[in-house]
């Protein structure tokens, strides 16, 4: 009566032990700026409660497995946007961007088979993937360079006969980083000559600050092997509706993974209905949105690179910042922050980049930052932050 | 580029082929009543919807991973009424059932284990199964018996090294048995004696019909060993819900699930909001369901077993009642019902049980029916299943 190995292997949370000091450092009349946690705090559309408000329904019924009809139409006529033309049968409502991770690696993978990631990557992705017995096969990437990817030798050197997909999140958590079209472009070249798909998370199409935006969907070459995984999460700022979505073109991909939608019934029906109508927000919003991220993003990353010894490419998208720290053990710098640092009774907690990465020992000195508070308490946030590196370096000399 | 093994090895849904069936009936002008479906039609208790529309927040953020709390409150204190005492940390909220389900194989079995499940069983526990790389060996029992459980050596002759739990639901689906303390009594001792899981999902528990029931979460020789599985969705008819949970005593069981539960990240934050609204509505709407229940079982079952050859124990809980009918395939006799047969422009959809069965040949000449319609509907389709049998029963001497 043991539990499984596949579900041993998956780490618990750290999260909690630094929470705890976070805890702590409140019960002491602190106040502790979050940067380490990925939940906006941008309002909502106020059409999606509205649309709820409005059910009128008796009886709250299934939904279609596949997920309500509008909804994916909504989803279809959004992609287009992007210069992705998916047909209704070719999307699949889920509950959020997880869901659809989970099914995705259940039906591409069997039991020993391997996914290429870059890494740092979303730490979730490592869960998913020992949940149900698939390893990952981490493409190292690095501050230095922005977190872009290494050359296609390095990339293809990671594959082998259980090597089943490349999985990546662009614009990426935990880096901000946006793949060039060249990148994608040799991603696309590689998933074609080793037969591999391509897991494409891009929850964060919206949150992109320089440059031009290209989903590997728009690519002709691999338009067959492309698998997306998107969210309302992020983009609507709804983590807590869990409606996300998969996109693909591959027909035996989308026949298998039904049959997991159909197991698992529905999504919520409320939530979908709530959901068709954040699609139809007007776009001042999401232009907003991406100016606000632009500005706290530029606020932040100005005061860090402050701090002679930080290592840090301005990154392009998402809302994330990982930076390189002149410290021996992020961790400890973190708990540091938490229980000796203040300045008038205010502190700062970012989050250790260690578990966003699978190779031992990296990401040790790296912090992720995640710029979800309004500019007024980032810029205090972000002194703050610069104020303690440069104080802890000197206690640390 | 394939579809994984164990996708490949959930059989696709058969439903549709009949629905195709239905679709034609319907536009010929016939009607059909559905007793295929477990969809019910009651009345959602309105206090679900209520708190949803009261709902403030201007950020609709994700909940915790575990649950609200709530709803796991609410839970635990609801337990109460049938002598359960979880603690808080004991319960947690999932996604539907269906969500509980999945992630307890994850969590208690490696691939190639399997798990003893009595069958005719609900359909999803086999894809969510197979699509775990876990074997389900089934438990045969039978309509000549109620579909109560054979004896206790014919049970542990199907444990091998590689069992490591007994699942089944009950009251049950799709065969309405309702489980003695005896038969739960024999199934505790099993998995006491052979060191088994037991996960229990008890989504029905209120829909008894005569006699006492009994959670064998009741049972003190498995408090450590019981994982129940419920939902809200029979219990309130809140279906599009996906309001599910979970509650175990075993603490390693809890602390490796939890691990899923915070890669999930969490469970929608509105419909747990409904939810807890569900587990308050006054007592009188469960008792009155029930009744109305019982009345539809008697409706249904009166009239079937009038037909010859009908083998059909009344069922004591559920709201699906299963025969075995003097018919060499209950799928022929099911798209005859809905091509060839009508009384007055009207017939009816059984669903035929043989997906309820792994055993090859099982169930071929058996069909689940599900009373889901009032009284007033079902006393028709009653009327027409059992004319459309014997005129079946003569075509087919």
């Amino acid at each position: 009566m043991n539990i499984s190995k596949r579900i041993q292997s998956v780490p618990p949370s750290t999260i909690m032990e630094l929470l705890t000091f976070a805890a702590k450092a409140k019960n002491q009349g602190k106040k502790v700026y979050h940067l380490n946690i990925g939940q906006p705090d941008i309002i909502t559309p106020e059409g999606f409660l509205k649309a709820i408000r409005e059910y009128k329904g008796e009886v709250l019924e299934y939904a279609l497995s596949e997920g309500l009809p509008e909804l994916i139409e909504a989803i279809r006529k959004y992609y287009t946007n992007y210069n992705l033309d998916f047909k209704n049968d070719e999307i699949l409502i889920t509950n959020g961007g997880s869901e659809a991770l989970l099914f995705t690696m259940l039906t591409i993978c069997d039991e020993g088979d391997n996914v290429l990631v870059p890494e740092p990557f979303y730490s979730n992705y490592f869960n998913f993937s020992k949940s149900v017995g698939v390893n990952i096969n981490p493409i190292t990437t690095l501050a230095e360079n922005g977190f872009h990817l290494p050359g296609k030798e390095e990339i293809v050197s990671k594959i082998n006969d259980k090597t089943k997909a490349i999985l990546f999140s662009n614009p990426g958590n935990p880096t901000g980083v946006v793949y060039t079209k060249e990148e994608l472009e040799m991603v696309a070249d590689i998933a074609v000559e080793h037969n591999l798909w391509i897991i494409a998370d891009e929850v964060y199409r919206e949150f992109v600050y320089e440059g031009e935006y290209v989903s590997i969907g728009t690519l002709d070459k691999v338009k067959d092997r492309v698998i997306i995984v998107d969210s309302v999460s992020k983009r609507y700022s709804a983590c807590g509706a869990r409606i996300g979505s998969l996109a693909s073109k591959n027909k035996p991909f989308m026949e298998g993974i039904l049959k997991l939608c159909q197991a698992r019934l529905s999504v919520p029906t409320l939530e979908q209905l709530g959901a068709i109508e954040l699609y139809k927000t007007d776009n001042s919003y999401l232009k907003e949105v991406n100016e606000e991220y632009r500005q706290r993003r530029d606020v932040l990353y100005n005061e860090l690179i402050k701090v002679p010894g930080v290592i840090c490419k301005k990154p392009s998208g998402a809302f994330y910042i990982v930076a390189k720290l002149p410290v021996k053990d992020a961790d400890h710098f973190t708990k540091w922050l938490l229980s000796d640092f203040d300045i008038n009774g205010e502190t700062v907690m970012p989050c250790p980049a260690e578990g966003f990465y699978q190779t031992p020992g990296l990401g040790v000195d790296e912090i992720r930052l995640a710029y979800v508070l309004n500019t007024k308490d980032l810029s205090k946030a972000a002194t703050i932050l610069k104020e303690g590196l440069e104080t802890y370096l000197k206690l640390n000399k």
